[in-house]
């Protein structure tokens, strides 16, 4: 518990209806959507609504070493917002202004708060688009997702939200305010802040203000769906979609498991004798394009002894998506926990990737279905378990542990979208080696040398290193 | 000096033929590509030829505190190679193997010292491009232009250097290594490493081996210039390029001193009462799309009262980048010295910068060119002076002083693709403020704490600032 001093202190920083303390009320932010993951309510939860009032909060969480969470909608996928060392929840939620839209120079200037969706909304008459489009975008937030460098389905095509970041406003541990960046589409002046921040999960400074790059948005796509009798097929024509430099804006893959699961829960028709689909969806700016590369896909389909549709009608591309939307919704529903992961490897080795998840599914007698972004090597293996069977818990985060050291040996990553968080920090190590984590934990105490930042994510606090 | 022993330890670790000594030898790494800078001579040059010896390198001279400077070809504009307080510059003119092309994984993995050039050759076959094209593709290497994070005549729709770094190997002040990111389209493990020693200048960690993104070649493209009578007509027909959605693959700009200058020099036939020139030129993939952008971007020239000229052929192509390709050659033969700025300006406020330009020349009695790339913002003012009129030469500096001033004045970056080196390190507060300029030492001090890695760059040294 706080003292109520600080407590008042904070009321009279953001205003009183801005603090929220009451159990019913804290419980609420004590968790996040990542499974498997301890809860813990804060202290407080503060909702400023300028930068100033979260320099405030800063010095006073400083003056008296509370830990500052800072949160966005708590859609993360890696514990990331979870108030573990107790203290105060910095919520953007009322710090959700877009504030400039300019698309001259192709760009906006927005609040933390903002959520993804609303400002493609916003934009969506001036013709453009922000394109990172992680699965949460009706609810995640700009702030959020640039602090976890949310990726989605276009990466492969449009990149990630690193790729959008063009400036930002910062409050630091120190509480002083940087700005850095802004809206001219080249800058080297300094270090790339933007790129320090994007992605460091709010271990480093708090995000107040965001400028982003903005697109024109595609005027055509065709969508294909390819339906495969082996993996090896599956992953073959992945490959050679890329070699026929195709770059699709989306290309996902569902493995059968999924499939099985998505046609029990929606009954939509899908061959559940199938090993692998593929969803390609390829977009741009000309009709003729557009169906060169989408003819150049089903070739590569067909040689690749695939059966395949492809959409003639809005209607029928919806029909195609609706197994991709109904992927993680259908397996969630098979037990009472899901873990969504995103180990993520090169392209070339997704095969032996999705091999290696049925594998482990079957080692450790687990369910596993994989479905993701097969164009970027991001998938993720959705593993559902009963939580309150604890040898069958046990024997899924064997399998997990596994998962994460078979995409390390195939020369991939731990976390493709999601995050490191609470939930990937025992691994770190095994991709960064020492003299990486030594690195990370340089940075993180020269930006933040008391730990009140987002305490123990990403890397281990000093004491449990000690 | 160096002590003779030090410079044997040297010699033992990258071989004798790698190390070089002698005043005649050395004098050619006294100095880079940027004028107006001051000269020194190293202490010795140590060519590695494998990040081990890299390694070794950096323990020896944390042992005796002798400063680092990394070098590539040394063609930077800001002074950031110049080895200022003496010590070791550590050419990599020697680690120049193209370790591995990846088509499957559109990556290529290299030396440092790969010439970016050999690259986009090495990798041609495959009908891919590394995009990022500074001036200097020819001689540049890809660790320096890392560095550097460099620009060039695409970074409008391509992106520049950073946007290309997909993974690092990088040697630490420590003397430890480094390894992370890699061939995965997403990686958000760990804090965003590459992009923190992208464009850092040598200061935070050299760089041993890169892993960069590829992506096909564009197979079409079209060519027009437009011949404006003023500058505003010039300005509103790039945003008008840019209000049709349009990103064309350049967009450049030559004012009229450049002009002129380049047909007295080069006598191509250039219209030297025009205010402005655009060259325009748009690629991709599909025959018919880039026919329609090309015509879009006539429609807009002809909205903006200006001829314009469409290349029909190879040679008309080349013909019309005649003007541009000489700008920087012409410019330079006016006079002794040459300062080449890239103050960056959003793109709507072009024209005001231009516009600046001319009256800062008027205004201190100093000749200046201004081109460079409008779609990008990102302008070249381009100064010729006798550096031996010491009048004239502080006046030049006043006039650069103001051209910065007006940069961030309009909302822009004090470099756009130079870098700050020592060149722009006076201004930096200007743009960062004190808080930013913290953060950057802050950074700088956690990862290279005697400042040994190119010391006096980017920021001042400590001893400067007390």
């Amino acid at each position: 518990m706080l003292d109520k001093a600080i407590v008042q202190q904070l009321q009279s920083v953001v205003g009183e209806e801005n603090v929220l303390t009451r159990k019913v009320e804290l419980v609420a932010y004590s968790y996040d959507a990542t499974a498997d993951m301890p809860h813990q309510t804060p202290d407080v939860v503060v909702m400023p609504t300028t930068s100033e009032m979260v320099q405030e909060v800063v010095q006073i969480a400083r003056k008296h070493q509370i830990a500052i969470y800072p949160r966005g909608a708590g859609s993360n996928l890696s514990g990331g917002t979870i108030p573990f060392k107790k203290g105060i929840v910095l919520s953007f939620q009322r710090m959700n202004k877009i504030l400039e839209i300019d698309p001259a120079n192709l760009t906006a200037t927005v609040q933390p708060g903002v959520v993804i969706a609303a400002l493609n909304s916003a934009i969506a008459g001036h013709g453009l688009i922000y394109p990172p489009d992680p699965g949460t975008v009706a609810t995640a937030t700009m702030g959020g997702s640039a602090a976890e460098n949310s990726g989605g389905l276009r990466g492969l095509k449009y990149g990630v939200t690193k790729n959008y970041i063009m400036g930002m406003e910062v409050v630091m541990a120190s509480g002083d305010k940087v700005r850095f960046g802004g809206k001219t589409v080249k800058n080297v002046t300094a270090y790339d802040f933007s790129n320090l921040f994007v992605g460091s999960e709010g271990t480093l400074g708090i995000i107040t203000q965001l400028t982003c790059k903005l697109i024109p948005a595609p005027k055509f796509r065709r969508t294909m769906m390819g339906i495969f009798s082996t993996l090896e097929d599956a992953g073959n024509a992945v490959a050679g979609i890329i070699a026929a430099h195709v770059i699709p804006a989306t290309l996902e893959i569902m493995d059968n498991k999924t499939i099985r699961t998505v046609e029990a829960f929606a009954n939509i028709g899908l061959p559940v004798e199938a090993k692998a689909l593929l969803l390609c969806e390829v977009d741009g700016m000309s009709q003729d394009l557009v169906n060169t590369e989408a003819e150049a896909v089903i070739e590569v389909f067909k040689q690749n002894n695939c059966e395949y549709k492809a959409a003639n009608s809005d209607a029928e591309r919806d029909q195609l998506w609706l197994a991709r939307r109904n992927a993680l919704p259908a397996l969630a529903s098979l037990d009472n926990t899901c873990i969504v992961e995103d180990a993520t490897v090169p392209r070339s080795r997704i095969t032996e990737m999705l091999v290696a998840c049925e594998r482990i599914a079957e080692k450790y007698n687990v369910t596993i279905g994989t479905f993701g972004h097969a164009g970027d090597g991001n998938l993720h293996p959705t593993i559902l378990y009963n939580m309150y069977d604890e040898e069958l818990t046990a024997r899924v985060h064997l399998a997990i542990d596994e998962i994460f050291a078979t995409a390390l040996a195939l020369g991939g990553t731990l976390s493709g979208e999601h995050g490191i968080g609470l939930a990937k920090m025992k691994y770190l190590g095994d991709e960064l080696g020492q003299s990486g984590l030594d690195l990370m934990r340089s940075i993180k105490e020269a930006l933040d040398p008391d730990y009140l930042l987002n305490p123990g994510k990403m890397i281990p606090l000093p004491e449990v290193v000690a």
